[in-house]
C-alpha cells in the first residue's frame, strides 16, 4: 500500500510517501511545498497544483492527514483550514481515499506512546524508514509520520474515508 | 461593475450578484449552496463545481467575501477556512480578482453603522436592491451584503486584491 501523508500549512506543506514493502516500510519521496506570503488566492493555486502533481507521480492509495482539534488560536485553524481545503478536493478529484488522525493516534502508531515528544517520533520514524537521520524539514517528518500511522493503523482499524 | 458576493461555510455557502446600473444596484442572481453531511472531500468538491459555475455563469468582475477574525471557535474556524479556500482558489483559477472585507466594513457601507443589528444590514440590502423583502435565506442576503459593500467601497479604497 501506497501512503501519502500531507500535513498542510499555508506558508509550508509538508509531504512524503510511504508504502509497505513486505513488513518494512520504505520511503519513496518526501519534501516540503513553500508558498511565499502574497495573495491567498496565488498561494492556494500553488499548494492546489502541487498536490495534483504528487498525486499524479507518486500515485498512492491513500492521503493521510492530521484532524487537529486544538489550534492554537482562529486564525491559525482558519489558515490552515484553507490550505487544507484546496488538498482534499485535489485528493478527491482524484479519487484518492482520505484517512485523518489525530496528533495523539499518530504519536502512538509511530512510537507506541501517545504523549511522546517530536523528537522522538522523528527518531521513529527514521528508523522505521531506514533513514540515517531524522528527515528534513519538520513538516516533512510530519507528513511521513501520518503516514506511517495509516499504514499501522489501516489494517486494524478502518478508518478510511473516501 | 459585477460583483460576486460569497458567503462561505461547508454546510451552506450564500452568494449574490450586484451589480452597478447608473447610480443603482441591482441583483441578477442569489441563493444557497447546500451540502449535505457526509464526507469532507465530496462537500469541497459541490461547493468548487458550484463556485466554478457561478464564476462561469454569472461572468463577475470581482468577488467579495467576509474576512472574518472572530469565530466562535477553533473548529468553525477550520471549517469555514476548507470551504473558503476553495472557493477562493475557483476565483483565482478563473482569474476574478478577489476583495475581502470584515463584518464592521459590510455594516458601516451598507447601513452607514459599523455595528449595526443583522435585521438593519438586511432591510437595507433589500432597500438598495428594490427587493420587496429581505432576500432569505440568511447566508445569501449576507453575501449580497458583501457585495454591496465592495460596490460602496471599492471606488474609494483600492481593497481589491487579485
Ligand atoms: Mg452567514
Amino acid at each position: 500500500m501506497r501512503v501519502l501523508g500531507i500535513d498542510p500549512g499555508i506558508g509550508r506543506m509538508g509531504y512524503g510517501l510511504v508504502r509497505s514493502q513486505g513488513n518494512r516500510l520504505r520511503t519513496e519521496d518526501y519534501g516540503c511545498v513553500e508558498t511565499r506570503p502574497g495573495p491567498i488566492g496565488e498561494r492556494l493555486v500553488r499548494i492546489y497544483e502541487k498536490m495534483q502533481e504528487l498525486l499524479q507521480n507518486l500515485n498512492p492509495d491513500v492521503v493521510a492527514v492530521e484532524q487537529l482539534f486544538f489550534y492554537r488560536n482562529v486564525t491559525t485553524a482558519f489558515h490552515v483550514g484553507q490550505a487544507r481545503g484546496v488538498v482534499l478536493l485535489a485528493a478527491r478529484q482524484a479519487e484518492v481515499a482520505v484517512a485523518e488522525y489525530t496528533p495523539m493516534q499518530v504519536k502512538q502508531a509511530v512510537t507506541g506512546y501517545g504523549s511522546a515528544e517530536k523528537g522522538q517520533v522523528q527518531r521513529m520514524v527514521a528508523m522505521l524508514l531506514g533513514l540515517p537521520a531524522p528527515p528534513r524539514p519538520d513538516d516533512a517528518a510530519d507528513a511521513l509520520a501520518v503516514a506511517i500511522c495509516h499504514l499501522h493503523t489501516a489494517p486494524t482499524m478502518a478508518l478510511v474515508r473516501g
